[in-house]
């Protein structure tokens, strides 16, 4: 919240909670080097802040207790899941705990009558969908990267499937957190709507650990479609994939998946996963439902993507097709990484109405062809949300200063446009330079709920706030 | 926030702030008795707080104007939208300035290619679908009153078309709010999802004017379906009415309405509507979607429905049919208190987990019988949602006393059952005292929150927070 937050605590201070925490917790504290740094950052861009210790709690008590010591002694401590954020939420930028939630790593409860359950925020979406497969449910956000429940709650993820499924935020019921002195809270609860008091539970969905630690979360389950089409379907021009996409929305039409790989993004997919397709912008579809209606869907959009230039339909129905095609878009980044070994990948997040993708998507890829810099686009477009990954070298100075300005470009377009700099990525540590941009006087209500629930500033300090006022 | 908070101004302070008030809005400030009277309570059980005087502000600049100067006077202030809200949010309970938004009822913004819309606070939905009809779009949230949508977004308002299309939680993108303190902050943006911070506009939502004044909000739209069919469908038993609708939510049946009329509330209604039924457990649904799509939903809903002892559906496809069976719907309220004429009616406003649907039901119909009072059901049951309107003489002490309890019983079952006291129309006053049970130490994080962002307690006092800490 303020500059001394981001000063590291005494060393005598960091011994001091070291040996209060081994009272407690034994073995499940480290300041083994490897740790450490394996807890220093998470994926994407380096943002480096490596933690004194890293704690391994098991129970809500042993987070509690943690928290209260910390906060006692003025220690940060940064939560942290699977490792898998992007925008430097995990780095300890000024040292303390690291807080791994990865033994929090039970299904406590799944009701196939309620249609939810209730995990451990240590879960990983991929465990939640293997353990309820056989019940015919499964959890539909899906960021691609097996990040955790808790995590994903924490930076309000959302991904493929969003479009008809909604983000984290719409698919949680409730959270059990536990706050920086120590509390136990358990918010919202198992209905599906309340208007009982301030929304607690979606204050802290999108709060990347500034708050508080999530620990538990209710979430919503759905039952498997009937029926699960996949298709690919090939443009000429990035123009006629988009409006499209547009146009498909506007007719109602209620696609599970609708995503987006530029010509840039397909060579390095192509590529890496040895696809059978052309170099050139493409949309990768997902159609739920009866088969009845899946059929009608499928016509429709075939309709609206000819006359759009979009060529036929290339079908992938069978599971191990549509898993094939799924994975090859989920492995976007490793692709486009695969392009230039050796560079550096920064990643954007714009999100603009679904009126304004077409301009923030052209005028955007104008942009990255005026840059020179190669930087291939991948998006969720049906929630107007995609990603560049531009494609840079650290050691070139010329290059990388390119590179933050063709991102910082990027992020302010989509804000210029009734956007945001971030879909589904957080804040972190990358795009706190935006925040007063996109929220102005908001920032100041922010900060003033960061003071009033974590008045020691001990959480994850340095992400999501501007710490000029 | 504390007892203080209730004490009414001063006297000589209420005259210095109407000085100052009619310095800048002239005749738009108004202590005539009848206005203040008007302002003292909404509908629902009588809360009544006659406010000092009524302001009619005109623009977000006099809003601020009139919240700076409350703030520093501590002159209470409670917001006022349509007057239609049920649990006691519009009265002035340490009297002050009623701050009425009607002049906000403008709409300002309607996008039909981004599917969304900005409005003034003071909007109603319908003046909003009538606004928008010529464009194929609709606003889905129908709570049945012709609410404002500022005050909808205030209770978290829902309805009859939530099971399908959502809550005002999920189809509000953003908001104007102005704070106590007098700053104009807008929150959210116009993208569908976004991770960039604390999520301030669903903190908003739902806080009932207590943490400062929303004055627009950017709200999603919808395409009208191609296809709208209505179907009644009438069960010999209440048991069978809510196994079917449970049945059909496992089934991913996607209705935009499914009510519940107990026979009481249908005795009710076919007295006050004049309908051709029968006095049993009744669903009203209604489709929407493509013609096949219609056609393959109401063939599946109809083998659950017989399942469980429906009969057959009587069809309303014709829009002056399907306007008239809402109608009907809509008029429970009016229905019930034609049962009994002079009696008030006490609602209840219980949602559990659609798996806890079938014993809350039932248990709670039992309870009603044993009562001995009469109390019919209305429910919106896709959301796990149903409304008792528990008749009551308010000069017979033990019927009344019998009503409390049977309403408090009521809620409280909700609770227990991992539910809600309120599924949609807010805490007010009526549900202050079912805070602590349901929300435990998140009572105290709302408070802190209230005390952050309404340090000096201005903000609809009384109202969502217990005073006892």
């Amino acid at each position: 919240m303020n500059a001394q937050a981001l000063l590291r605590p005494a060393p005598g201070t960091i011994a001091e909670v070291k040996t209060r925490l081994a009272e407690r917790l034994g073995a499940r504290v480290s300041a083994a080097q490897a740790v450490l740094n394996q807890h220093s950052h998470g994926e994407g861009l380096p943002a480096i802040g490596v933690p004194d210790l890293v704690v391994f709690p098991e129970t809500n008590e042993e987070v509690a207790f943690i928290l209260a010591l910390c906060n006692e002694c003025r220690v940060p401590v940064t939560p942290f899941g699977a490792g898998s954020s992007l925008e430097g939420q995990l780095a300890a930028l000024a040292g303390g705990v690291s807080l791994d939630m990865g033994r929090f790593d039970k299904i406590l409860d799944v009701s196939p009558d309620a249609l939810d359950c209730r995990v451990q925020a240590g879960v990983t979406r991929e465990a939640l969908n293997a353990h309820v497969r056989d019940t015919g449910l499964f959890f539909p956000v899906d960021p691609g990267a097996n990040a955790s429940i808790g995590g994903m709650a924490s930076t309000r993820a959302s991904g493929t499937n969003a479009v008809r499924y909604g983000t984290m935020r719409e698919n949680i019921l409730g959270l059990t957190v536990v706050t920086p002195d120590g509390r136990i809270v358990r918010t919202g609860s198992r209905a599906r709507k309340s208007s009982a008091g301030l929304d607690l539970t979606h204050l802290y969905v999108g709060s990347e650990g500034t708050l508080g630690v999530i620990t538990e979360v209710q979430l919503k389950l759905y039952g498997l479609p009937e029926t699960i089409v996949a298709a690919v379907c090939q443009f000429n021009s990035l123009e006629g994939a988009v409006a499209a996409v547009v146009a498909a929305l506007q007719s109602n039409l209620r696609m599970a998946r609708i995503e987006l790989l530029d010509e840039v993004q397909m060579r390095a997919a192509i590529r890496y996963s040895k696809l059978d397709y052309v170099e050139t912008p493409t949309l990768f579809l997902e159609f739920h439902g009866t088969p009845a209606g899946v059929q009608e869907e499928v016509e429709m959009m075939q309709a609206i993507t000819a006359d759009h230039g979009g060529g036929e339909f290339q079908f992938a129905e069978r599971p191990e097709d549509r898993n094939r095609l799924w994975k090859a878009r989920h492995n976007s980044y490793q692709a486009v990484m695969a392009l230039s070994p050796g560079k550096n990948n920064m990643g954007t997040d714009a999100c603009v109405p679904i009126s304004a993708l077409p301009a923030c998507l052209l005028e955007t890829k104008a942009d990255i062809v005026a840059s020179g810099l190669t930087a291939p686009i991948v998006g969720h477009v049906g929630d107007g949300n995609f990603h560049l990954g531009i494609l840079f070298d650290p050691n070139d100075a010329d290059e990388t200063e390119r590179t933050e300005a063709l991102a910082f470009r990027t992020s302010r377009r989509a804000i210029s446009m009734g956007g945001t700099c971030s879909g589904e990525h957080g804040v972190g540590v990358h795009k706190i330079v935006h925040m007063q941009t996109e929220h102005g006087e908001g920032v100041a209500l922010m900060k003033a709920i960061k003071r009033a629930l974590d008045p020691n500033g001990i959480m994850n300090p340095g992400k999501i706030y501007p710490l000029i006022d």
